[in-house]
């Protein structure tokens, strides 16, 4: 496989339910992964650009946080319906989306 | 925490012994993971640097494998007597270890 244009990294940390930092499983991280890699599938996006998922990526109070790499832009709080969005203006136009980004104190 | 100035990943998935693909934990990455974290701790470069773990990278036949952004310098048969290197000349010094570092047609 070749170096991607773009490489997303999907937190996939579980503290189990109630727990104080909370996690991206909690959270709701594994119907974004399932909808990345239908769209991604769907769309023959793979090879072109990487899908990798982690351990804890950090900002667990924000999740389900998705990372995306070289620019190192962290989305927080990342829905199944946010990731149309993502392929299509930050992925494929170049453009991160904003409304998504967490502010430098998080990250 | 703030936005990191070198992330590395770190690559944790595992086959099982024997499988033809082989995998970064049967190819020892713990023993590197372990390395890392210790000299972190001892240089405190927690913060400054960040490591995540993560599920597979690629290159599953050149394993260990370790990969920094923002450079998306992706090393392999990372052993733990690399890591010091890696931290001196690659993230304090800034200038990827050529000698550890894939060649293009693995990623």
């Amino acid at each position: 496989m070749a170096k991607p244009e773009k490489h997303l990294f999907v937190c996939n940390q579980n503290r189990g339910p109630g727990h104080p930092r909370g996690s991206c499983t909690q959270s709701g991280c594994a119907s974004v992964m399932d909808e990345l890699m239908f769209e991604f599938q769907k769309r023959d996006l793979m090879g072109k650009f990487q899908i990798t998922v982690t351990g804890c990526l950090g900002p667990c109070g924000s999740g389900p946080s998705v990372l995306v790499y070289p620019e190192g832009v962290m989305y927080g709080r990342v829905g199944k319906e946010d990731v149309a969005t993502i392929i299509d203006e930050h992925l494929i136009g170049g453009k991160p989306v904003e409304r998504l980004t967490l502010p430098a104190e998080l990250w």
